[in-house]
């Protein structure tokens, strides 16, 4: 029974699980496979020490078995296969009161203001659980975080079969939404640099794909919707050039929904906002129906998480699975398995 | 038969109305009343001189009785009093076929990109005509168009009874906004530096008013909403120092309309769009349901237009009228008689 401790500087430590006895309203649970998403690299990178507060066991896109439950637990039993939805809310604010317990007010994230997964056993409340079916393997379990994510975003973009989806930024999430987006029936276009990332759009999810370095992506997306434009945008890249293209590129009445973190305040074209009626929605994490719509995703085969997977690492491992993601940035996401021996 | 000519440089010229006889889908109007909007002093002042292309009839705020119609006009009758929706849509385009005429792609708004209302007849085309109920006067009826446009904000807004609805700016927009919102119930609060403004809001109106120079607006919005924040936002003013309040006071997942038009990019604080799921929306003219849901706030008295009109000159006073707009920036609305004599 160990834990992986993030301890400062691209480092972690080893250390005996803390193996925390469940209480009433918690379960233990033996963790399969947890993610390394870009969250957790910007905590290896150091550069949320404050918030994070090393040594601190990460990790939250995780799969695993419950191994012990607290004496009020119902609905879940011992050895059933589960995925935490890592939020910690109040309960008590009037965000959650009108239900928006995912945005909540004094919202923890769990892996990062609280202790997370890269351990071999976690214990986590279980109103943070959801089920895995039996088709789906602990492995896929893993990448049902990040595809809730995306399932948020296309949920808060009120994206519909036929209408046509513009994808700023081809990384894992920019991806995940376009799987997504096309699972409900929308034609995908990821506009993204990095030939690699497109060969991946192109061949792995059948979606389209273009250079925005090399092709004037308004007039491209001129031509591919016969001068309408996109009905929706999902600005994933996180850069300047894809704050002015998300104006350009959307159709009147246009919902543009803002995946990346801009920690800067851009300049934002407003009088396209004014001319178009454009829509500008915000996306924080995910609700529970998220999960319900990952999971089913999943389940049905609709989206296949397979080659997202670019490499597992046993939990001793943990620092070459980092050292791995940063020295290949290409790749979609790498899995630590937590009890590999 | 009269007509203003505007011919740059702040000056209007008095020439003979064009007296245009309707084609068949078109109505020759007697013109009654006439406002002056901001954007006509943004015209008075030159800076459309480009668009408007002078010496031009502007005017687009009206009333007026039909005394001529086209062979193929039906539903209206010589005699009627009506009000006319200023734009010219194609018909044609994407957008238009999509049912959003008023954001059409090759959108004309008549009284600037083609000849307006400040004559004593103006010959338009039928489909832009609603009619005005006996208990609608000629006068109320000029104000119909800019209550029409915050109605079409408040739409887009989706403002509901009892929501807690923030008015960053108190001009002529900012306070029909404000009697709009109060007119469905919503709880309503004007932010506006100017006293005399204030006071129009409170006394007119009777909704809630701050100075944002002398009070912490955030801190107030903050007790006020019980640290919920305002479910709308509607930024009116313009201003750079809006544009920073909009993000700060907004609730989570609350609703910002964009009705001023910002033409520089301003910096947007998008990590709280993020982190509190804002929307933002663009608001640009109107719809026809917005044009019938104003006639029917005035006539039912939901929303008393009276204390808007703060002067009425004759046509061959526009000159006059225009000036007084510049020397009274605290006036509401001024209104021109196209039929005075
Ligand atoms: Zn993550
Ligand atoms: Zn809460
Ligand atoms: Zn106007
Ligand atoms: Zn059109």
């Amino acid at each position: 029974m160990i834990a992986a401790q993030y301890v400062g500087n691209k480092s972690f430590e080893i250390v005996p699980a803390t193996d925390k006895k469940p209480d009433a309203d918690e379960v233990k649970i033996a963790v399969g496979y947890v993610g390394i998403c870009g969250t957790d690299m910007h905590v290896y990178h150091g550069v949320m020490d404050a918030r994070v507060n090393p040594p601190q066991t990460i990790g939250h896109e995780m799969s695993g078995t419950i191994v012990e439950k607290g004496a009020d637990v119902t609905g879940f039993d011992i050895g059933e296969r589960i995925v935490v939805r890592p939020l910690d809310w109040c309960g008590e604010c009037p965000t959650c009161e009108a239900g928006l317990t995912h945005i909540c007010q004094n919202l923890k994230f769990m892996g990062i203001d609280t202790p997370g997964a890269f351990q071999s056993n976690w214990t986590v409340k279980a109103r943070t659980l959801h089920k895995l079916p039996a088709s789906v393997s602990l492995k896929q379990g893993a990448l049902i975080e990040p595809l809730s994510v995306a399932c948020h975003d296309i949920s808060r973009s009120r994206l519909k079969a036929g209408e046509k989806a513009v994808i700023l930024g081809g990384g894992p999430i920019g991806q995940l939404v376009a799987a997504v987006a096309k699972s409900v029936g929308a034609d995908v276009l990821v506009s993204e640099p990095n030939e690699a990332r497109r060969a991946f759009a192109e061949e792995k999810l059948g979606v389209k794909s273009v250079n925005p370095l090399e092709q004037d992506l308004a007039a491209y997306v001129d031509e591919w919707t016969g001068t309408k434009g996109a009905d929706v945008v999902f600005e994933v890249s996180g850069v300047k050039p894809a704050i002015d293209a998300m104006t350009q590129v959307a159709a009147r009445r246009g919902r543009i929904v803002m995946v990346a973190i801009h920690s800067q305040k851009p300049e934002i074209d407003l009088f396209q906002f004014f001319w178009k009626e454009l829509e500008l929605l915000g996306a924080r994490v995910y609700e529970g129906a998220d999960f319900d719509w990952a999971i089913d995703l999943i389940a049905t085969g609709k989206v296949d998480v397979e080659p997202f997977i670019s490499s597992v690492n046993g939990l001793k491992d943990i620092g070459n699975a980092f050292a791995s993601m940063d020295n290949n940035p290409q790749g979609m996401k790498a899995l630590v398995e937590c009890n590999a021996e």
